[in-house]
């Protein structure tokens, strides 16, 4: 039996691998929102100084694996592996950016939890020893997004309440077995999550069918570790918005694991100023955890404002042709516990 | 350092995962061809007893997982990680079928490498003891890929000489870390392959715009090795098809490394009789190199007719959107080397 796995979906990472460098590099948008000032680069349009959005997107991805790599004190070359997706169709903005890069890649596909995907996975292979230098990545664009997965930019349509805005914005983190600078965090269990489904159909309202799946991940690793909400500083979700942040406070209250208000959040409710910029629910994709996690959270563990936080992105893993078969909108969170230095 | 990277990009399994459990299951003309016999199921039509093409290819991923866990001496309820993809958008088979078992899941998109990509990281997952059974998946389906990727079905469009046949069919292996069960075969080593791309634009020849990627990852492996093709029973490419696997061997007779002749094949040329079968240069499709290995080469090691084999998946990372957009194809391809018991 393998020794690291701590009850059914937790497993403990004894090497401690450190997060040594982060980026996050975002639209126009997202720089006018609440964390604008955190963000390495803020883009002035959503063209990015591309000819197309998708160019536009990978421009960002690029930026934002390089200066994680950079800050974290190393080269592109010194880099085993580039653990990445993004919502595009067959990931083409990671798919394209290794090709740039030339760092042997190993795609994904976790819709807006690719994130901690990346990051459990990444952090699993450095504590196994097979490789010393990782980097995980990131991203989404609210126009290749929006054109894909719902209707051309150009009709206008109105967005639901319940709908969140897909973040322009790029993340990347550079995991590192043995760094020769200080590090920022330590990956020092991860939680991979299974599919849930409750029915929901409804695709502007991926809060909804993405908050079953968070609860079933929080519970399982709550369960495996033996701990509860308040042995976090801080448990943030990756792209809920409103709508499935507070179904995700209801259904652990109805597990009676009920999440503190003052230690919970969402990278979707923290990205915008929803009053001022008509985003609805909040932000969503997977560039709205990489970005948040990788501009804001991670430098708070950094300066050690908080100790324990446990990071888990969700997503939504439906299609345009499942939606359009009638099929109904499965979820999934993976969770990372990042440690302050 | 890590201890376990032998040069730039393979790297060592000293625990030497078992593969204990393989299983393919194909459509109806995959069953005709030469490996017909050897298939776990073969379907009596594309429709596989479901509503649409779609659900059809869920049916076949289902199938292959649970008879490959059920062959392993396993069961669901024990496998800790699902790890798999397919070649629909938001790879919609892989998480339908992750809802339906429970199992943890982790997503790939690696196109057509994804049954190497699994592979190469599910074992390095059990070889860091994250985990002590994992589940490995892989599949394609003629009419869900042609649809999505090149003209709708009733359009009968005229297929191009260097055009290859998607196949229809699943595979999957379930890795084991200390198996009750006589393993198949051992996962030793494994190579991440970076993307290459040399400019093909052509979508109907993927296996020209895959090769170089495949040359690329041998090339890599034969130099961190320190070995040359003579010292494998068998290399096997994924799905390169006849045109792809002539360049292939022309590109590693310009690198002085020549594959010989009788020790290298590709799963695309055996997996259908080109003569009659009017499969124009071979199969492809991620389910080709997963069902051809699952049901035909794993047993071959079981055997011990071969001893050491390197199972090579190559993947054409293209998408409809970055073709329109004018971009070339990139091309990726990771391997591992499967050793009998």
């Amino acid at each position: 039996m393998a020794s690291k796995r701590i009850g059914l979906q937790t497993i403990e990472l004894p090497l401690r691998p450190a997060i040594t460098g982060c980026a996050a590099c975002v639209g126009r948008k997202e720089g006018e929102g609440p964390l604008g000032e955190y963000f390495d680069f803020v883009a002035k349009d959503e063209m990015v100084g591309q000819e197309t959005f998708e160019l536009a997107e990978k421009q960002l991805y690029l930026d934002a694996i390089r200066k994680a790599i950079s800050k974290g004190g190393s080269r592109p070359e010194e880099v085993q592996f580039l653990l990445g997706g993004d919502l595009l169709n067959q990931i083409i903005t990671a798919s394209f950016s290794a090709r740039d890069l030339g760092i042997p890649f190993i795609g994904l596909y976790g819709a807006c939890s690719t994130m901690a995907e990346s990051l459990a996975l990444g952090s699993m292979l450095l504590d196994g020893e097979h490789a010393s230098q990782i980097v995980c990545a990131a991203s989404s664009h609210f126009c290749t997004a929006e054109r894909q997965y719902r209707y051309p930019l150009e009709f206008g349509t109105q967005r639901s309440p319940t709908a969140q805005w897909t973040v322009t914005g790029a993340g990347a983190s550079l995991l590192n077995l043995s760094p020769a600078v200080p590090a920022l965090a330590h990956v020092t269990q991860v939680c991979l999550g299974r599919v849930v489904d409750l029915g929901i159909t409804d695709a502007n309202n991926m809060g909804a069918a993405m908050a079953p799946a968070a609860a079933d991940t929080l519970l399982a690793f709550f369960a495996d570790t033996h701990t509860q909400p308040e042995d976090y500083d801080l448990i943030v979700t990756g792209d809920l918005g409103q709508v499935g942040h507070d179904l995700l406070m209801q259904l652990m209250r109805e597990q009676r694991q009920p999440l503190p208000g003052d230690r919970y959040t969402d990278c979707g409710l923290l990205i915008y100023d929803r009053k001022a910029q008509d985003v609805h629910a909040g932000g969503s994709g997977c560039g709205c955890s990489a970005s948040v996690l990788n501009a804001w959270l991670l430098p708070m563990l950094q300066r050690r404002e908080i100790r324990r936080m446990l990071f888990m992105a969700t997503g939504a893993l439906m299609s345009l042709t499942s939606s359009q078969q009638g099929e109904s909108i499965p979820g999934i969170a993976h969770a990372v516990l990042l440690e302050s230095p």
